[in-house]
């Protein structure tokens, strides 16, 4: 069992691995099960048994990258994780993820258009937890859950790949700052 | 040539009822060019003439729906015309595009799934200058043009969708108000 285990373990990170190579040389449209299965050595049927399909293979893989992040601000040491107020907290969270979606625009493409239903997505709702309790813990006058959704939205690939094109991406991080500064930064009503 | 010029606006009124009605009883994978052009009485070849294809003909219908709210804001009375303050057109202006984005949500997917680089779009860039303008006349400080941004962010028809799905899109109104008013409202470093 142990070592059945310790293959499954392999063969999980052989084609996670082959998924983001195959990604990275040749895009999205050349990921297929079929030769993530080739380039992994092994069976087809694995890839179709542990994964299901491509959408599935990038959801994996994006979540196995932000795993270390997630980590981080649930129970890491502060300003991202616990002990700093929400606003530090906040403005961390959002300076890391941009760090990450940054350095994975054609991974976080192809997680969005795979995963076409992003609110009922594990990761985003994770993402979207942490950032709303935060606002709500500052501001409980606040509509917290639509304004975290406003706020996450700026991490679609779409407009940092826009930002990066321009060599902006920075700016990003700089406008969320100021925009989580106007809206935390004000006397609470108590 | 006062003939041909009513009969190609006749023609293009046609195909944009004819793709509404289309889009509407059957979804957007049922919308092609040669079904626009036989349910609107004309030749495929000026369907293809006119419009290019299927992202083309979206594009024309979401900017003929939103022809009249784009005169309002650059325009029509304050306060979301000229002559309000920035703070009070601005909550004006989202107001009114999730009010129309609220009523058209099947044709907003369509226009975003067309329209792939939304930050080329016209319809966006109108926007998006409306609102930077806005911020920045308000808050010279602040990087306007990347917050214009994110707030348009919210108004993709995903999260609309998601909002209305359970009843609350109105809270989408009052986030961005809330977002607005904490952005603007802060005292202008002068």
């Amino acid at each position: 069992m142990a070592a059945e285990r310790a293959d499954a373990a392999r063969n999980r990170r052989a084609i996670l691995r082959a998924t983001e190579e195959l990604l990275a040389e040749h895009g999205l449209e050349y990921v297929s099960m079929e030769r993530v299965a080739a380039a992994a050595g092994v069976g087809k049927g694995t890839v179709f048994h542990r994964f299901t399909n491509r959408a599935g293979l990038m959801t994996a893989l994006i979540e196995e990258r932000m795993r270390a992040h997630n980590e981080a601000f649930t129970a890491g040491p502060p300003p991202l994780g616990p002990g700093a107020p929400p606003r530090e907290r906040l403005t961390a969270f959002f300076d890391a993820v941009i760090a990450v979606a940054t350095k994975n625009v054609a991974l976080m493409a192809a997680f969005e258009n795979s995963a076409k239903h992003r609110h009922d997505n594990d990761l985003y709702v994770s993402w979207h937890k942490h950032v709303s309790g935060l606002i709500a813990e500052a501001r409980p006058d606040l509509d917290a859950e639509v304004i975290a959704h406003v706020l996450l939205g700026s991490l679609r690939s779409e407009l940092v790949a826009h930002l990066l094109k321009s060599g902006e991406s920075a700016r990003l991080a700089d406008a969320l700052r100021s925009m989580v500064d106007s809206l935390l930064g004000q006397l609470r009503r108590t």
